[in-house]
């Protein structure tokens, strides 16, 4: 079994952007830690940050061949980017979104996901462990 | 380490309320597994289903001072009961809000809930494992 | 046949508030016509008044296994309780909605109903007449 | 005493037109279900379907001389049609909604009827029946 | 100087209709004193009550060849006829919005005209008078 | 009989100010035209020009013992002094709206008149005519 | 095939309103170029003007049984008439909105079309050839 | 004189929940205050905490026979509950609402009160001190 | 101690103004009783009655060298000033919010108060109670 | 003449995604049928799909010196890319909007088209059709 | 050059309100600075600063006679003040608007300015270095 | 000191697209002021236009550890990219907002920036000289 996961823009700056809100780990102790999760549970876990909207639309496009679920944190893209949206809608594979923070105790605009009711499910609030437990989920929805 | 599980008003009619939407398992179905994962992690799981706004208060209530953290899934309570808010926000212990169905894929009301934002954090659209997962947060927050 | 009659909250002042709206019959005069009726119409009516949102849902799922239909006044429940809405859904029989007065000419609030899109039909505005005309109408669905 | 019964626009294509919302009985079965049950009720009943607003409103306004009360299905005019709504407000006797669908069961702009509030009462979601029940009120309002 | 006078829906049953809101004369005995104050001020005055949008849209597509001004009392049009609204921007000639009633001192709907960007100006609340105040506005502007 | 003239904020640059929606005449002018006119019906017309909200109130209080009628036109007040409106409803004398544009055809700010409700009625977009036939209308209702 | 084409209200005023927005062809130009289209591709088209909605809703149902596609230009209708989208959405044949202009780059209110969700599709914004274009689509439709 | 204080959901929690807010005063220590000034203003007051909406209706129907006023802080069913609104309204002595902290310096959602359209008036933001001033006032009222 | 109590626009027409809301008394018997009351708790009572706004936002800056708390019933600039909200939020001092009528029993702009959340507290729907509730209120947050 | 047609994000996924929405066509397959038909009319055609915002920016940037025309189907940037609105306005060749679905008969918020108000015209709901019938319209645009 | 600075209510209590949001510097602090620029610059600088919105209308108009620009501070009433704003647009003078703290990034009220569209440009969020850039642009606008 | 200025979307057209808005200058002749006033005030000055969002964001990322302040005018993303304000949230050096011209005064959705919030503060409507004077800011900022 073969997951990607897409962290989206300014998740590189994990660790040093607003820890009170997103905690002191940086990306790749994040990435690390998915990984090693993936090996105990036999998933391939292949992670990528990527900034653009397009980027990650083309990330999404691709894995619907070689991978069978994928874990997006879409960032602010989460409230507006309905062309990802589409991109999650139109591809076959199960699609989890993960949320380090409690999205929902934050700035109004933060409260709605468009991305939301095309994925398959959705873990926020818990930090790193929001992703752990994806992965999880990833592993007994495929 | 102990934990409540509050199933709020309907999740009784499991498995035999709307399947297309929420599954053929039914809450004992549930709750079992809820148990079983809880002795796998060494927690104690308590579980209970209530109709009443007041009801699920009261448990809340009673939660802070013999328990460790709380899974609520608030059912329809979820998009209006701001009282039930107030009562997770007015218990020290983290509160994880669980759905079984992806509620953002439905009825545009189910989109908003009102409890999230004083929860710890929320797991949604995994069926049971929803819990599951939830019962595995709660172990790594407390 | 048999068919549950249930008046929600602040029914059972009725003939003391605000009878310029509600008119002077007392909930025990209303109850006596809709039996009346049933009697009429071979329909055994069982009548219940409750307060609580919680009783109200309990209702309604004890009547998915022992009633052919529900009528169901739900008072200002009516514009906020999508537990009640649920309840309604979940359970197989038809329930028709039920209001003394015309809603539409009151308050704004009580112009919206979230009961009603998950009810078989609706009668308002006759009185004790819109009870006696729904249970017609239960007859005549079941 | 007598009652107009005024079906609004595209009620002629009844029958016809989405079966699967409005049933397959056409106008012609419905005003004979009426007719007939005017007669059980002693009640001279008079139909008639138009397509023009404009239309309506001289039908209201004719029926304050010569009749009882009027049922009327105002088809989509329900939704905006302030002008009908001063045409039912301007004669002096009662005026009856009457809906085949439950029209709280459908698109979001059929929720709100602008007629409504100068109506005496309404009844909808039963199909045929709801014009049999509307008449059974009308003869009890009278 | 020709001056033609619309009536909208319902302003036929003026004098009988709601006459708490718009007083006790009749149609009649407006457009008596309206020709009357036309033949002090020499304008021919013509007036006609119309109940359908069309046939409102019709007169004043007719009166842009024949008259110079049109005094327009659209009733509940006024809140919703667009299309009466393109047929006043279409025609050359000066068109008066006139209310007998002040429409903002009664239900929020009537407070938004959507004519009233299209008419040179408008009179309301002044009952008869605020037609025989809009002749006099009309004599002035051509 | 005495009516009183109350000019809002930014009246006073009339000729000057934005001439294409508000004309050449300046507020001497038209004051002119307005005590003209007064003359003709027996008015004993006094007229004031005032910038503040506070001064309005004040002069709306002095005539109530001392006039029969108000012409008011509050400038951008119209659009959101409560305070001026509830001056207006708690003076025993009618008051009249005016305004020299067609306010409705302008900025959608412009569209909304919270002193509306509380007048006995308006006249608007005639340029300096809107005080005349306003003043004709005050002669009526008094 | 046989196509009918219906002109809303205003239409008939082309050439003449408002030419800035509409160019300067009558509307007797447009339906010899629709028809000569129509003899190019063997469609027998029909063209006729209406202003009142009860017209334009009884054309569209003649025109399920006798034409195999409607081409229809609402004019102000198309932006509350729910009326009319009921009539499309109950006939069989496909109809296409067209407009001259492009309405989205009008005022707000003309954004907003109440009849494209039951259209098959729509073309607009290139004048006389929006007709020609949806004469086109529907050739291809049929 | 007998007044009721009725105290709504999470109340009981009050010097333990979110003391920043409510202060470090117990439920009891609000009680023994009241009771205290109710002694010296000559007032039986008698006590409740409910969580239950239907239980607070009841509580307001019962005042209604033994009791000369009620002081209510429905804590946060005061956003929504329209059914306590109901009871207050049907029930025919005076109601006073009472809140502890500023509401309106608080969430958004904390502004709306459904229950102050029907209550005599309200004391809002002194702790204690706002139920200490109901009483008084309800002494004044009744 | 020293209070100043603002009673803001219109409030000098009470006794006259509208008295089935705001009542019979008159300022001058409102300052009495305040003044009584001040007496009676050793606080030295000003008031002071303003219709201007900039003129209540100067008063407030005054009253912060001099004053320990403030009443103030800012009429309706309760709904849109929020230059005085400004003002107050600038004071070190307490000021709070007092209204005769139950301003949430009216229309609906009058149940927004942009100055209740500056305020210290708030006291409405007495009558001349308000004032002497608030002024117990202010000798004990003091 | 030369035309550049812009397709946007996931369209590259037709014929794989949503068949039931979007048809069985690929994108290769209405690429070559819009180049077909560009040969017929002797318009060489220029075809390019584009994930990326920036990406449709600098395509149509480019085309305002070696184009004279472009049909742009933005998919989800439709929605909300008012950047992509500005590249439009920016450039002085003709755009033309285009869509295979019928946009106001899915999602609520697929009916909000953020660039149409910039465009010369738009066509929608055919199909590939939609691109062969703007290709036409740029055709008789230029 | 002349330009005159007009800073609106409460900002004479800078250095003492807010000081976390304002800053500790006076409003004579502020006016020396500008000053000393203005001398640097040579441009004649008079400061005003007034509580009034009638005030700052008169101050406005006389700036249009013997003044080249000037630089506006309203304080709250930048929210809501339209007579300030048409005061703005009726003068033939440059207007720039200053604020010493970013407005937006505090309550949602403020997030809004009615002036905004009347100015010639803004600045805001330096504190005093506001109003001195605002001083550069207005010399170099002149 | 160093400062990166980036321009957003299509301003790359400067000088060519809308010069009735935006001027004639070149982006060219911009950067060229910006960087002789940079000289000037011995600020070394960076520029940079880009098209993507993505490519915006990882410009600021990259500012972060290289340059001491930013200046933006991100054209249209500024009125809908959650995803730049993050990434402006996010990095530790003062960014301010610019716009050439005064967006206010322009269309509707223009009159939201949703990266105000994040700024330090914000200059525009100055064409160039919003730039010039952005950058004095930033030098007294940092």
């Amino acid at each position: 079994m073969r997951v990607l996961v897409v962290h989206g823009p300014n998740l590189n700056l994990l660790g040093e952007r607003e820890p009170e809100i997103y905690g002191r780990q940086t990306l790749a102790d994040i990435d690390a830690a998915i990984t090693a999760l993936g090996r105990e549970l036999s998933i391939d876990v292949r992670t990528v940050q990527l900034s653009s909207e397009g980027a990650i639309i083309d990330a999404l496009h691709s894995a619907r061949t070689d991978c069978d679920a994928v874990l997006i944190n879409p960032g602010a893209y989460t409230h507006y980017s309905y062309a990802i949206a589409d991109a999650i809608a139109g591809i076959a594979i199960p699609v989890i979104e993960v949320h380090l923070s409690n999205v929902h105790a934050r700035e109004e605009f933060r409260r709605k996901s468009v991305i939301a009711p095309v994925c398959a499910g959705s873990v926020g609030g818990f930090g790193v462990n929001s992703y752990l437990l994806a992965l999880r989920a990833a592993a007994l929805l495929v």
